[in-house]
């Protein structure tokens, strides 16, 4: 008899806001590993806003989800079968399907070192989102000594590891995030300058006025929609904005869902530049970034968050939360132990 | 007697479109130049969209016209008393007040040569439109052989010289303008690939979509708006935005008289780039822009159009008429024949 076990499939494509009926749990087999795979068992899964965008299948970055066919991201899994490289009891990384176990060639896994950091933290601070941070900052924009930087979706995964680049860099550092719990993480705990709460904010216009008085020379923009409406208005001269998640308008059915006011005059009024990017446009140079990420966090000077839901069958659930604002800092799902 | 002149003052500051109430003639003296100055004939007068910006007062990349003083800008002048350097008959360029005559530092005019082209395409083709042009389409957008290049205003003074230069590096050109006049000039005279006219196009998203069916990877924008909106759904991967001027924009009262679609998703999804510049940036690069207008002009690969207004007097109508879609290629004001 072969050992069954349990997969999360694409049902239909999204309208809005994704439901748990988007989502179906199938029972497949644990599958047998060919020659050049390894038989991996699922510890981590990572879910992430961009996911959504990939849920529907219109142009985009990346390849739409199939549907009726397993959704995958970022997993850290633990090698059960001896390969030609891995050993078994390795902790390994890769893009892999939501289930409880894969036969994966060895080529497409990489192995970790959990003495540097525990394990889930290369799907965060040491993996896509800590580079996402790191390039979409450094690389876009380019924040001085003394420059004023606003990140929107301050307090997650990525928005609260550009603000801490941006101070390590000598910015002056505000953070808009969504409950009053984050905006004391992101000033107690990430020693931002300011932090703006825009859900209890009375006018958040002013009150990023109030918290940028020298204006905003980096708009690292996780969220767009209204806030990045109020940023956009105090834009100073050559301001960058790093355009990296819209995760107010994810949902959105149609443009009219999403509408705001026209940048072309404020970026001409103040030579600005708005790049959208995605971390993987910086592949090349991923073990530049995943190093200094390393040696900032060994030295103390990142911290980060995880919020870590437990068991394989609440997956959706935690990838529904993010649109909720629910979690704080880089959501994951534990899904076992090692063993 | 001192002899007289007119001036054109700013009399009020515009709300919405600009009216001719927004304008005063003023009888003026005809000034002494002082030492160092020279006193010069106005031959012709350049009317710019960007000037509508300055009749504002608010932060932008120029300071704003003074209320009650002299509107100023691009002007030809003909030197009619001897300076240290200039002499009289010296046909020259500056930035100058909207009057007949004026008393000006030597330092603040420079002298153009007349042998290589007529006066009038030193505030044009040769000038800040012709630079505007270059800089932001080769700096900021960067086309490529084969790639397809989208320009608004297209049949405008910096409009029509960016399809011209890339076509001169290998671009597929396709214009948007105004009239069918203006899209037989862009297709028979430019030679541009296609050109639609967005006044009579019944689906202008659907118009665009024909004439780019690879997508577009340089929207030079001059116009902002509805238009603007349409190119955005058709970027491609890595597409490049110069934002160079929001006409349709100019005259909002408001951010509500300017609503869109917003683009944060769009640049992601296509991770592309959006820049505002002014010409004024490139001043250090000035002298190469020149040189290079100067060499394809005279090799006959670009060709520019003036649409001329005689008359001092009829300075504000010129003006207004920018907003109307009313110029083909730059506006100039005649405002005497040199001596």
């Amino acid at each position: 008899m072969t050992a069954s076990q349990q997969q999360i499939q694409l049902a239909r494509r999204p309208q809005g806001i994704p439901v748990h009926e988007d989502f179906r749990f199938e029972t497949i087999p644990v599958p047998e590993p060919k020659q050049g795979e390894v038989l991996v068992k699922t510890l981590y899964v990572s879910v992430d806003p961009y996911m959504r965008g990939r849920m529907q299948d219109t142009k985009s970055y990346v390849e739409p989800f199939a549907l009726d066919k397993a959704l995958s991201g970022g997993v850290i899994a633990e090698v059960v079968s001896d390969g030609n490289h891995l050993k078994k009891g390795d902790i390994v990384i890769g893009n892999l399907s939501w289930q409880e176990f894969s036969a994966v060639s060895e080529s497409a896994l990489r192995k970790i070192d959990t003495s540097l950091a525990p394990a889930s933290a290369y799907l965060g601070i040491l993996g896509m989102t800590g580079l996402t941070a790191y390039f979409g900052l450094l690389d876009i924009g380019r924040p001085k000594e003394g420059e004023t930087v606003v990140v929107s979706g301050a307090a997650g995964a990525v928005g609260s590891t550009v603000g801490q680049i941006a101070k390590i860099k000598g910015a002056r550092v505000v953070g808009i995030a969504g409950s009053d719990e984050k905006i004391d993480y992101l000033k107690q705990e990430l020693q931002f300058d300011e932090a703006i709460n825009y859900k209890t904010a009375d006018d958040i216009q002013k009150a990023l006025q109030n918290a940028c008085p020298d204006g905003v020379d980096v708009y690292f923009d996780n969220v767009g929609g209204p806030i990045s409406d109020a940023v956009m208005n105090l834009l100073n001269e050559f301001a960058r904005i790093p355009v990296c998640g819209a995760i107010s308008s994810y949902n959105a059915e149609s443009e009219a869902d999403d509408m705001g006011p026209r940048v072309q005059s404020k970026l001409i009024k103040t030579k600005s530049l708005m790049q959208g990017f995605i971390v993987s446009d910086y592949s090349d140079r991923f073990s530049e970034g995943a190093k200094q990420l390393a040696e900032w966090l060994k030295a103390g000077k990142l911290h980060y968050e995880e919020t870590i839901t437990e068991g394989f069958e609440n997956i959706p659930d935690a990838f529904l939360g993010l649109f909720k604002g629910e979690n704080k800092g880089k959501q994951l799902i534990k899904v076992s132990d090692p063993s």
